[in-house]
């Protein structure tokens, strides 16, 4: 059984998660990172590493990838360790007030305080009720776009009338050789100006949009040739396609997390608002899995919650020290 | 006289003030931006272009001069509006519930939102009560070190015992012919690893350290040749130098914006916490200027403080929408 001793548990090695390394590192403190994917990054690598985010503050554009790349630099001179492919599954207060937080594979980690970065938690797709889809699951049924190239030159058709539904339609009009989108309401719960463009590609020919059904049927051989859509009037038809994206939005779940005693609303943990500290002394969350008033989950704001919460926490530790923030621009960074 | 009409007032366009172009933009809404200096990047372009920033989350390192570069790039989409080398004077509340800023210059502004991003506010040097300082300004003394490399092969003598001097003494030291640091106590006001490294430095003699005196008068014909010195004791020393650095700190000044009903407190405005906005409804404060439980003044902080405030704007000016929080991952950025 693999143990380890540290001063920061941070639980998810997203965005947030690497940051909380090197604000832990400015404070004197080490980190290790348990996270249930086999990688670093969290959402940027698991579900858009090749797209470009453009609200990282000094960042016209960045791939996300390449954003986890430059957060792992930044934390490097302070020698994070990780468990990586690990479910934080348990977490115990010990009589010294440190904590004991024991992973899937059985892996303890024994630190000083926690900080909760674990994105939307371990999520899954919201799947539409068609008996056979599972069968078509990777022959043509994806519930994520992991890599729009995937799409070139196919006929594909997206279910949904969400965010993700719309703008993925927008990408891929570009990629695919065609694009249906299907939704059974002509009320999309997506960004109007998404919607405005969608509607313009539609007259222009550029976009399939049926408004009025759902997708009740998959057929093909191998994999997936058509899917049937029944229209709200009850009328039946038949799309010819390569590909059918379910775009339903994602079904986070907090997982093993939300049985560890901490406030929890909206499926993510509720904090101090000045502080990012949950109801437990010494437990933190920050990033997309934290909820406050005027919450916003956007990356940058996750930068934010790991400063201020590990600063807060280092106030509360050592409630003796007039605490200096140290300005890297005049000290520079000393390695841990 | 010039007058603008825009949707937000940004007051100081120093980085967080560059950022709120930014976060305004992906709400749709134009900025125009006012700062007393005649250049954008506040502080990152005033008093340290050249130096390295590491605490930008995913930037290991950066010029402070080049994030200001990309901010501004990162905001140009959104087609912002300036009135450079103008200081903000008076705010005026209109019936309609606008706002009209008047500059130094006479320029009025009329937005609807207002945003202080005005950092420390227009700060001022503390000089020591030298009879003949005044003289010397420019001619061998300055408050402030805006390029290390001025000093190279030079005879510096630096007085304060706060962070920066300690820590301009720390990076002179490599630049400069010798520096003598000078302060009127043992006790120094400033990170306790670099009243170390001062220490180590004075051992090895790299460093001249007096910790009992102060600078009581400057001499030279055309520009400064020499310092005296009168140790606690009363013992009179002369140091020869080229320059003098007195360091004892920057005395912000917030300006006008003192008069303009605000919450004021430790020389910042003070904000609602989760939203940051300021005792007059549609004023808000982010970044240094800004003063709240555990607020922290770093870049990145501003950074999260546009965001929130922009975006609590948006539900008060449209309290029937729905706000849709975009991210420009999925979508993209629309030029306005």
């Amino acid at each position: 059984m693999n143990s380890f001793t540290t001063d920061v548990i941070v639980v998810g090695a997203g965005p947030c998660g690497l940051f909380a390394v090197f604000e832990a590192g400015l404070l004197k403190w080490k980190c290790h990172l348990v996270d249930y994917l086999p990688v670093v990054g969290g959402q940027c690598s698991e579900i858009y590493p090749k797209k470009p985010i453009y609200d990282i503050p000094g960042f016209p554009q960045v791939l996300a990838g390449d954003l986890v790349k430059n957060l792992l630099e930044q934390g490097k001179p302070f020698h994070p360790t990780f468990s990586l492919g690990e479910r934080a599954e348990s977490l115990q207060k010990l009589e010294d007030g440190k904590f004991r937080l024991t992973t899937s594979r059985g892996t303890e980690i024994i630190g000083s305080t926690v900080i909760l970065a674990g994105g939307l938690g371990c999520f899954e797709p919201r799947k539409p009720a068609i008996e056979n889809i599972v069968f078509f699951e990777d022959r043509g049924v994806e519930y994520i776009v992991r890599d729009p190239e995937f799409y070139r030159g196919k006929k594909v058709v997206i279910g949904g009338g969400g965010d993700s539904a719309l703008d993925w339609a927008l990408v891929l009009v570009e990629i695919a050789s065609h694009v249906t989108l299907v939704h059974r309401s002509q009320q999309f719960r997506a960004a109007p100006d998404s919607v405005e463009k969608a509607m313009k590609l539609a007259e222009n020919g550029k976009l399939g949009l049926i408004t009025d059904g759902q997708i009740i049927a998959l057929a093909g051989s191998e994999s997936l040739e058509r899917v049937t859509v029944q229209h709200n009037d009850g009328r039946m038809e038949s799309v010819e396609c390569d590909n059918y994206l379910p775009l339903f939005g994602l079904s986070p779940k907090l997982g093993p997390i939300a049985g560890w005693g901490l406030g929890i609303e909206k499926n993510a943990v509720t904090v101090n608002p000045t502080t990012y500290a949950t109801n437990v002394e010494g437990i933190y969350a920050i990033g997309d899995i934290c909820e406050y008033p005027h919450k916003l989950k956007l990356i940058l704001c996750g930068f934010h919650e790991a400063a201020v919460a590990l600063n807060a926490e280092y106030k509360r530790l050592h409630p003796e020290k007039k605490h200096v923030l140290k300005y890297t621009t005049v000290t520079g960074i000393t390695e841990l």
